[in-house]
């Protein structure tokens, strides 16, 4: 390969670079995207499946192939740089998902080729905005989320242990405990349709599961607490910032007007000493 | 039409919008409402409805009369300028639709005039003061609402696709799975009504309905945080606003103060200085 | 009656109200609540009723005995004036109500004198703050409350209307209508419970209940956000006001010393031109 | 035992706590309970218990040996001043449990032990940082706590005295009442599941839990909304403060220069006024 080929390359790059960059191929594929989610959509509905069924699988067929050589055109365009962006690797993964499934024939898998439409998430800049501010949210309530991990594991240990063999299908596995005390913090049939039954046999149960609720209860209070504390802060530094700013230069420039002055009144006296020592000097 | 003609109109049209803007017709029409809603609220038990039924429908008809009068004669009065107000849209489509089901005769829309009532929240100031803040919390969430409203879609659809064969009572229509997506994200009954069983045919249920509960709840949180943050924000800016503006009134005045102690200053010394003039010019 | 007479009373009326303002008296006060909050407690327990039954019924009628003399003692110390202290008469109607089941004998109403237990709020002072807070934050919902009161009071008439014949469990009455709205607006088994029973009959109910859902919970959240940025705000403004405060003496201390520094001044030059005036005087 | 003896005793005391706090013994202990936390967690397997039961019950008294030795040593280094640390004593009780349920033979006990990967957070510092955390919150949560405590309380008795015979597994005894009433708190199935029944029972039921749910969730309110205003105070307070503090200081830095500029000034007016006086006296 010589340099002149690269060089054609590069070109090819740089053209087509400029052409997945363009608006109005940008809402192209948006428009593509609305598209495959309303015929998504129809598909749900066993009517029209039974009707225009054939349509609808030729047209999802048409927008897998059109967003695979989207994606193709841009890691093309992009080279490996196309997974330094978190979006583009979002946009690769929800579209392999609708590749699978044809191959796996899983009726159950099926569904997943429609977290396609999720791309509007993606493609839409106010949307990405919105879950930029989700996700930004996230490392602050890291430690948090550990702890509730490490109380959550060490809760569904203990369940497994002491009810698993009593209550098999709520407890029975740690996976099984774990769910279970999932929906124990959402407060979903926690009493009537868990602890109740488990009271039955283990009186002392609400010993185990109220401290879990008041415990996971208040740690996901302080999550929240703790995530509002630092949106309002940062939102209302800036403001503050701002006035605190206004007013240091408001201050400095006072001062600064009053110093000048002052400073006019040096120059005024050295002169009138000047004046005085002529005197002096005119004087003896 | 001649010009006396059009003159008669506006003078006519100048009376009844002087007419319906008198305290007392506003008055008489939140007594009306009250009053229908106390009749409309006797009309619900049937001992009442056996006895006196036929004055309560009297007194209904009456009412409803006395609003389509009323909201005429305010047309009247401003012309298409009626509808730029979008409390008077809300009375028209509220009296509307007492109108309507007499003629349907469909006795489960006959709770619809009730709706009439809630004409105290559109003519009690307060009361729209209030709503009118709610709604004014609106715009700020249309991001997060809309991003909530496509994943409701995805997850709808999927649901209808993946569990509409095997539950056709929860998600066999997308409307369906959106109603039922609605109730989990309510965490009503969400484990051990929908997602327990929907685990028995499908153990893997849980890894779809999990993180839809996780991610809605954490953006509906957020839909919050911000609401919150944006109201506590311009509650605290207009008192920090004010703060800063004294502060910055004190410092000017009093800087400014010293400014002039020091301009008075400056007003000697040239005295001074003139004064030593006149004595080199003296002493030459 | 005379004067004397009347001292007399007076005198008794000081000596009562000397007596009950006493520190040992209120202790004693709060012990007997305790006391008898315990063996409140203890009446619970059917094997203790059994056995020490006559003794508990004893020492209920002494603690009642009790409260009823101190509040007697009170109100002759206090006169009518005893009723301007809200917390008096929480005392009063709560005594009171430990009055009437004796005489009624329902054993439903039984429970009500346990009521009394609550006079711990009203004795203790913090706890009285505590209540006090809580009540300090209503005003500030009144409108809120008031608008969730008539969207309540119009849907229940509505569903009363629209579902009272169908369901006379939950909407026969508007009384079980609210009730059944109080449950929905609580999320507790509202659609597995009651809406989708309702939707079997009425498949559009949904568009009654999931808006009243979203209605009340979106009125109910922006009520808890009206009071935490009151609370917050006056929190904070406390604070920034003594900051302000601060910063405002700062600035007049550190500008009066300029100030003075600059005055100073002043009489140093007027007194050098007086001593040039002098210069001038003698040179002349 | 002369000094000597003492010495020694001392000088081992000092190896063992360096020993204990040298950075390789930290980590080695968190590595063995996190070790211990996985093998608690497979020990849940019955297909592992099964196989490799024994191993993981080997492996559990080593981990129990090594946290005895570990807590010993710690216990040796610093003597009774272990027990000032409540990292320690949490320690201390958490292992401890471990040492029960081998001697009691309890299979509901035998849960108890893997409390003991609760050590995680007391051995990472951040997830310390973060239990601290949720601690520190509780004092200023104490007399709404109390109040909410009284609350239960007087309706926990109220209800069994009332509700206790014709459901005592709801409210038999004050417990069960206790438990009901905080099922009740978390909204879960209290109409459906408990108040119904009730109410068709005792139609007036519902004010008694109405109530109760509004008091108890708005006391929940107020004590989230109160620990939410010093949390954001306290945040807000630091940042505040030092915007203060930097406004303070460049005041006084501004004001001192004009004031350095000012005395500069009278200085030179002191030299001019003295080479005036100079002049008067040479000019006399």
């Amino acid at each position: 390969m010589n340099t002149a080929e690269t060089a054609t390359a590069t070109t090819l790059r740089d053209r087509a670079r400029a052409f997945v960059e363009r608006d109005g191929v940008h809402y192209t594929i948006l428009g593509v995207i609305i598209f495959n989610a309303i015929t998504l959509g129809l598909s749900t509905s066993q009517t029209l499946r039974a009707e225009i069924g054939g349509v609808l699988t030729v047209i999802d067929r048409a927008v897998l192939t059109f967003f695979v050589i989207e994606l193709a055109l841009k890691f093309f365009a992009y080279g490996l740089r196309f997974f330094t962006n978190a979006w583009n690797i979002f946009d690769f993964v929800v579209v392999g998902l609708g590749l699978m499934p044809d191959r796996a024939g899983l009726s159950a898998l099926r569904g997943l080729r429609v977290i396609r439409a999720m791309r509007l998430l993606s493609v839409i800049p106010q949307m990405r905005a919105v879950v930029q501010a989700l996700l930004d949210a996230l490392p602050g309530m890291g430690a948090v989320i550990v702890m509730i991990s490490i109380v959550f594991y060490v809760f569904g240990v203990m369940a497994t242990l002491m009810y698993g063999a009593a209550f098999p299908d709520w407890f029975g596995t740690l996976g099984r405990s774990l769910y279970s005390l999932f929906q124990i913090m959402t407060l979903e049939s926690w009493s009537m349709g868990i602890v109740r039954p488990v009271m039955e046999q283990y009186p002392m149960a609400w010993l185990f599961f109220v401290p879990f609720i008041v415990v996971t209860a208040f740690s996901v209070l302080n999550l929240f607490i703790g995530l509002l504390v630092n949106t309002m802060q940062s939102a209302v530094e800036e403001e503050a910032e701002a006035e605190f700013e206004t007013l240091r230069q408001l201050v400095r420039s006072e001062t600064d007007q009053v110093d000048a002055h002052v400073l006019d009144l040096h120059q005024e006296i050295k002169a009138l000493r000047a004046e005085v020592a002529a005197l002096k000097g005119a004087g003896t």
